[in-house]
């Protein structure tokens, strides 16, 4: 065995709890090189009668490993570990203090989970695993009141800029919630509504108001109101990384410098305030002047967000926050905010902005997910790009989903793209076809989907700020196509329990090969098998050891395998998928 | 490169803050596979300009491992990285992608430190690292007042039994602060004083009121007030784990069932509270039914038990606490346990009784340290039982020293034995020549050491109670040789800022050889080398490459190496020593 590959500590996604009685153990070893993988867990205050072995199963594998898992359920809500390793005739145990030709003697110096406190768990809100999110960009998605428009705007349709406005505003989405309820959307995203100077509003210049230009803090709660009415929650944007230059204690420090009450509120490298070869003398997001970092570690600053966190939750009712730049701000306000938010909604949703690993955030005391950018990578070099073959594509969110523990998956925010990156479609090389795929993959793996305004009806884009078109509302011009296509797989997974919280398995996903077959298996005996060729060329997908089963097609369409003896065979056009149920 | 073996993930012990500005970034390969290191790191917002390769250094090996480490200073407090391996003539990077054979093009997929909010930092106290503690389990240490003696009381020095007592009591430990002072100890550490029905009083009824068998509260606050006076911190045992039975609240729970306003104060299973087979049908610590589990979950119990730790912080003002059972209590009630007692006090130890990895509670949030078990059980299994040779020790301590933050090293209790292990002298099977290396290694290691009562004149005794026996006060009973051994130990390591806090590093530990050289290189230039031959024959000690330096004994002893060319030879005793220091 290669023992230096085996890889395990307590807590974080190694072993943790996934609901009040239940603990997920895992474990990583070289892929191929482990054949049998035990956990030998019992109470450590009594362990001669508590202690037995439980066999792990491979949860998921990528280029380098096979991860392990297994779930307990400690009787005294306490537990120590150990694994055994097969490996061929070799066997080996490992604990805390390393690895063993034998069994241990003593269960002293094996693992501990110490004890399965409630308090402690990750519990996401169970609505998120079953939502499905839509992202609006409130400047681009709907003009409804040109009164609130701003002086200079531009013809609805015209070429984004940086800088300029079309009059989207909140009136506008409220005149078209039969859209999002047509399509089946369950809760909306929208990027910041706060009164702000940009047309992306990150900049904010007052917390507690909804910029004129969307509309009032009464349209708001109204929106709000009538999204609840048709079961859409909404979720705002908290840009609390930093502020906009028009915030009145940063002019307030930018007028009186250091003698301002406010001068604590930032992080002031050296008084005046100013820019020097490019670089503020305070700290910012990156190194944008208009965007002066907030020093969340100022007492008056704390209280200030947490009662801007507390107002919208409470006054105004959303479902939710997005937190921006979420991984550089301190891990303890995000603590209070948790506390804050989920003392006045233990339901609502806490959405971290954050690209990269972010297990440090996912630990129950802070955010409930994160932003799944390593999963759009993985889909868009899959589906859209080609840059990965079905191996690689299991293997990169095999890893991503290893990382985790299974509810931060379950409530995952699986995107395709958004404000910050060039548009689906475009990705695709405006190729639909390739969307379709990787579109079919976002809505049949663990994780809640968000559909990023617009693309549902084909909208293209290049990055920031082509990303950023008006959405497209003459029906002629809008693809109906993809519309009904999103709206099938949006009901596909609303009444499938297996792809929302299934277990996930590749049955095909091959060096390269750009074909792939993925299992979701619900414990309630759904079973679900998805069918994707990602290749230009039709070509058949074949699966073993299914069993004597039958299978429909589940999206309404007519693939039709040919099955026997539990080996099944589908022909699948060029860029071609199916996805079929078991009878 | 064997790349399964390499392990990174950004926080915890592989990149933190050190301090307001430094962030050290550690990897781990496969020990002996990897010839150079390097980080590669810079701004994410600026990387063209401020990226650079730094070199990493070998911090510490164990059987299995390397661990590597750098320092870095990020100039906007953003750190994004990437590490570059060199083995031989392969070349590979590595990022959060994985392994790349080429420099990666962009930053975009490496690690992040996202930013360097000094909020998060582990900051123990800076006393903690300088610090000598002593332990003392008060019902055995000296009885100061006879007429506070329970009525079972027996004679001063009979056998400890699990329920007998001595009479010890806080004015016997005032009247014997001078040993403490002659020996020079700086902190004490008090097993718990709070009103119980034990002689351990682990089993706690008032958790605001001084046993009556050891004084009052008004002579709490006299000791220490009497130790602040001589430079003695104080440090009292926190049981917040579980309560006693005696505890009111508990109490009106088994009158009132159920229906006691304490009710939820509680884990029951199952009402009424029983215990069968042997099981109690509350929680409890282990199965013992006079120690009911506290449900730290609870809003009173919270504010209850926030309340004690604030009060004896306050009201006595004792210089920290000592967690007992800290890991079976939720984190979130740590989190709050941590703001309170650091709001009333930032200088208070926050010291946590967890005896397996406690990565998990040294992030900054929670604890300034742990009882370092794993320290003991290594020592003991080079120095008293000869179950590791040089090389396993050094392996043991430097997978150890690699878990951690170097802060939390630092910081570190080091105890070689407790109220809860046999006694040091009688783990060394009675052979002072042992307890004296075991004591040196102790001594020139980093983290705080700590001498349980007695130790210091020779009392010997085995398991839970008998380690547990009355102090010896007859000084012709006392072992006076020993404690000048002690009391030279102490003083070198008060004087040594290279001991406390240098750098550390094995320049001979080999298999099968129980000799042992030790470096601890302060940056101020301080240097100093530790020789220990842990076998019963005399043996020669060789260390090359230091230099043309001139060495002498820094024990006050006459230990005098042959130096010539940077070679330096020393021969030792059975089971000898030396400190040697460059001049």
């Amino acid at each position: 065995m290669v023992i230096e590959a085996v890889y395990h500590r307590p807590k974080l996604n190694w072993s943790y709890a996934y609901d009040d009685k239940t603990v997920h153990v895992r474990i990583r070893t070289k892929r191929n090189n482990v054949s049998k993988m035990f956990v030998y867990a019992g109470d450590k205050y009594a362990w001669e009668r508590t202690s037995s072995y439980i066999e792990m199963r491979i949860l998921t594998s990528d280029a380098l490993f096979d991860y392990w898992e297994a779930a307990i359920q400690p009787p005294y809500r306490r537990l120590r570990y150990g694994f055994k390793l097969q490996s061929g005739k070799e066997t080996l145990w490992l604990t805390e203090q390393g690895f063993h030709p034998q069994e241990p003697k003593t269960s002293d110096g094996m693992f501990e989970y110490p004890f399965l406190n409630p308090a402690d768990i990750l519990k996401p809100p169970s609505w998120v695993k079953d939502a499905v999110f839509y992202q609006i960009f409130p400047e681009r998605f709907a003009n409804g009141d040109p009164s609130l428009d701003p002086a200079e705007v531009e013809a609805w349709g015209g070429k984004p800029t940086p800088t300029n406005f079309f009059g989207g505003d909140l009136p506008g989405v409220m005149q078209h919630l039969d859209h999002l309820s047509e399509l089946g959307i369950t809760a909306i995203y929208f990027t910041p509504v706060f009164a702000a100077t940009t047309n992306h509003k990150y900049d904010t210049r007052d917390y507690k108001l909804v910029d004129p230009q969307f509309g009032t803090n009464e349209t708001l709660k109204e929106l709000v109101d009538a999204c609840h009415a048709r079961g859409i929650r909404v979720v705002l944007d908290a840009v609390f990384n930093h502020c906009g230059h028009s915030f009145a204690p940063f002019v307030d420090v930018m007028e009186k410098g250091a003698d301002s009450p406010y001068a604590d509120w930032f992080h002031v490298k050296e008084w005046p305030l100013r820019i020097e070869d490019g670089i503020p003398t305070y700290e910012t997001f990156a190194f944008e002047p208009i965007m002066p970092k907030l020093n969340t570690e100022n007492e008056d600053v704390k209280a200030y967000l947490l009662d801007v966190a507390e107002f919208w939750v409470k006054e105004i009712g959303i479902d939710g926050w997005r937190l921006d730049v979420a991984n550089e701000v301190d891990h303890r306000f995000w603590r209070l905010f948790h506390d804050k938010v989920k003392g006045i909604n233990p339901d609502a949703y806490i959405l971290g902005e954050i690209w990269h690993d972010s297990m440090m955030w996912l630990q129950g005391d802070q955010f409930d997910a994160v932003m799944n950018y390593p999963f759009t990578t993985a889909v868009l070099d899959f589906a859209a790009n080609g840059k990965l073959d079905g191996y690689g594509f299991a293997n990169a969110v095999g890893s991503q989903l290893a990382s985790y523990p299974q509810q931060a998956n379950e409530a995952a925010f699986n995107l395709l793209g958004s404000h910050d990156t060039p548009r689906l479609l475009t990705q695709c090389g405006e190729d639909k076809r390739r969307m379709k795929l990787a579109t079919l993959l976002q809505f049949t793996f663990p994780g809640t989907p968000c559909i990023y305004y617009g693309d549902e009806i084909g909208l293209s884009g290049g990055g920031d700020p082509d990303c950023r078109r008006c959405m497209e509302w003459d029906a002629s011009l809008q693809d109906r196509d993809l519309f009904a296509f999103y709206r099938g797989l949006i009901a596909l997974r609303q009444g499938s329990k297996a792809l929302r919280t299934g277990a996930l398995r590749f049955l095909h996903a091959k060096p390269g090969d750009a074909r792939l077959v993925l299992e979701r298996v619900h414990e309630d005996g759904e079973h679900l098998l998805i069918f994707v060729n990602a290749s230009r060329r039709s070509a058949q997908l074949s699966v073993k050891g299914l069993g004597e089963r039958r299978w429909r097609d589940a999206l309404g369409g007519d693939a039709a395998p040919e099955a026997s003896g539990g080996h099944l065979r589908l022909r699948l056009p060029a860029y071609g998928y199916a996805v079929l149920r078991a009878e």
